[in-house]
């Protein structure tokens, strides 16, 4: 008998709960970290609403501590990066014998915190085209899209490793849509020119995706924000074809209408992810001579309402 | 005796009440076209809070129709530039015996609808650098600054016109700083280093100019635009000193915390004055070839807000 891939997924929400029930749901041995959920799901386990088929999962493996993880084959980093200094006290335990560290964040080089205690070589990325929501405590609603690009942290634009192949096909026998990238950083930056429009503009206009989609000042908004990330991306040296541009507006013309993370997370009065989705783009861009005059704009913005906010 | 210079006033809010009341206080034969307020001012007078020294002004001249008021030496358009379509029938009668039109209202060129009635050579615009709103009918609170500066509509940068010194001197005769400018294209432009980035900003990040100027990342923000619009100036052979950026930003810094009045007019549900203060600006700039992509977002912004706002 094979001994079953053990996966740790650090955070229950929108990303881990999914991912991490649907891994569980075809017998992974999956072992959650929790915080203000554990009790909940453990009384009554997960809800998961996903167009793959909605389902109940009661008896999955609840921590409220890193400490009590087993060695994991991966741990899956499904907090937001605004948390990442959590991170030095999390993962040691689960990658104690040299498990593999799978990032599933959005921002760009968001693998940097877990490469720093890992090491490089043992981090992989994962860029999730999601919609997804936590509604409740171990309650997750899979609105639209899935995929996640998987690919390596310290392989840029290189060939595809062992580890990140396996990872991918079992993700896909847990019926999800995974593919491996070669070269991460560019997917990474394909995922900001969705990232930095639809996050920033759902906060600063207070706007679900149908709503930015609706309207034409918005969606040339968008599309000329996604134009200076596309560029930005280039002068990065990560190349997308220009059609991504127009192609990403029309999946989001399509989506069903969607409160980005950032927008839920400025509503519930959350910290956002504004490091690595727009600080860390911006200066990489920098560092390469390429100046983002609109995302700065944007993020100025959202600097100020983010200030605003926490005042007394 | 000579005969005592007429004004017609056309709108009495913040701006046309506080100097229309400050002319008629010094006994200038002053003339108010007034809609919905003319009631009150007839009854209860006018009140005024100022820097200048509060006053009440009772028995002033109230008309509800363009057609009972007098021909005037100066007829004054307070309204917003929303309103110009209303000018065809506002104008003809205080006009008809061949007196001057003053523009006091924001924005590129607005002087363009009045001109088109009257005839160019007629036509004076004034940039009111002023803090002041209209808190009720007939009651105006006047907070800080005050400055008219007036020119020839006609006249780009030459000698200013014995009219619009004679009327200079006449506000000067009431108490109202002001000063005739040569070259009015170029003080409108100076104005709209104001407007631009304070109505823009104020609307879009739900703000006073306070709570702007207490962050550094709005303040950021403001100069940014500040200086695109100083650049689009350049470009329409507005040259301005480049001083006026770090001195219309102290100026906003120690200003009384002030609602703009397009932040009063979007939280109103009145129209925003987009066209005067956003679209021609970006035109004319355009149109000498120099593209505006940060006063274009921020316009696009604001359009977006009004389609939401005017959603059923």
């Amino acid at each position: 008998m094979v001994a079953k891939t053990r996966f740790g997924i650090i955070g229950g929400g929108a990303v881990g709960g999914l991912y991490g029930c649907l891994l569980a749901k075809v017998g992974f041995d999956v072992h959650f970290l929790l915080r203000s959920d554990a009790d909940h799901v453990r009384q009554h386990g997960w809800k998961i609403e996903t167009p793959l088929g909605d389902f109940q999962l009661a008896g999955t493996k609840v921590h409220v501590s890193a400490d009590t993880m087993p060695p994991c084959d991966y741990t899956v980093i499904a907090l937001k990066t605004t948390q990442n200094r959590m991170l030095q006290e999390l993962l040691p335990a689960p990658t104690s014998e040299g498990g593999r560290v799978l990032v599933l964040q959005n921002g760009l080089d968001v693998e940097r915190d877990a490469a720093a205690i890992v090491g490089s070589d043992r981090v992989l990325g994962g860029c999730c085209f999601l919609c997804s929501n936590k509604v409740g405590p171990g309650h997750i609603r899979h609105l639209d899209q899935g995929r996640i690009l998987v690919g390596d942290y310290s392989r840029a634009g290189g060939q595809v490793s062992q580890h990140a192949s396996m990872l991918c096909d079992e993700l896909v026998m847990a019926g999800i849509d995974a593919k491996v990238t070669a070269d991460l950083g560019t997917t990474r930056w394909k995922k900001l020119m969705w990232n930095i429009p639809f996050n920033g503009l759902s906060v600063v206009l207070d706007a679900s995706t149908r709503d930015l989609m609706d309207n034409d000042e918005s969606c040339a908004l968008a599309r000329s924000l996604m134009i200076e990330v596309h560029q930005a991306a280039a002068a990065c040296n990560s190349i997308i074809d220009e059609k991504a541009i127009e192609t990403t507006l029309d999946v989001t013309r399509k989506m069903v209408p969607y409160d980005s993370s950032m927008r839920l997370d400025y509503l519930n009065h959350r910290p956002m992810e504004l490091e690595a989705i727009f600080d860390k783009p911006i200066r990489s861009a920098e560092q390469h001579g390429f100046d983002m005059p609109q995302v700065r704009m944007l993020y100025r913005a959202l600097l100020f309402l983010n200030a605003q906010r926490s005042k007394p």
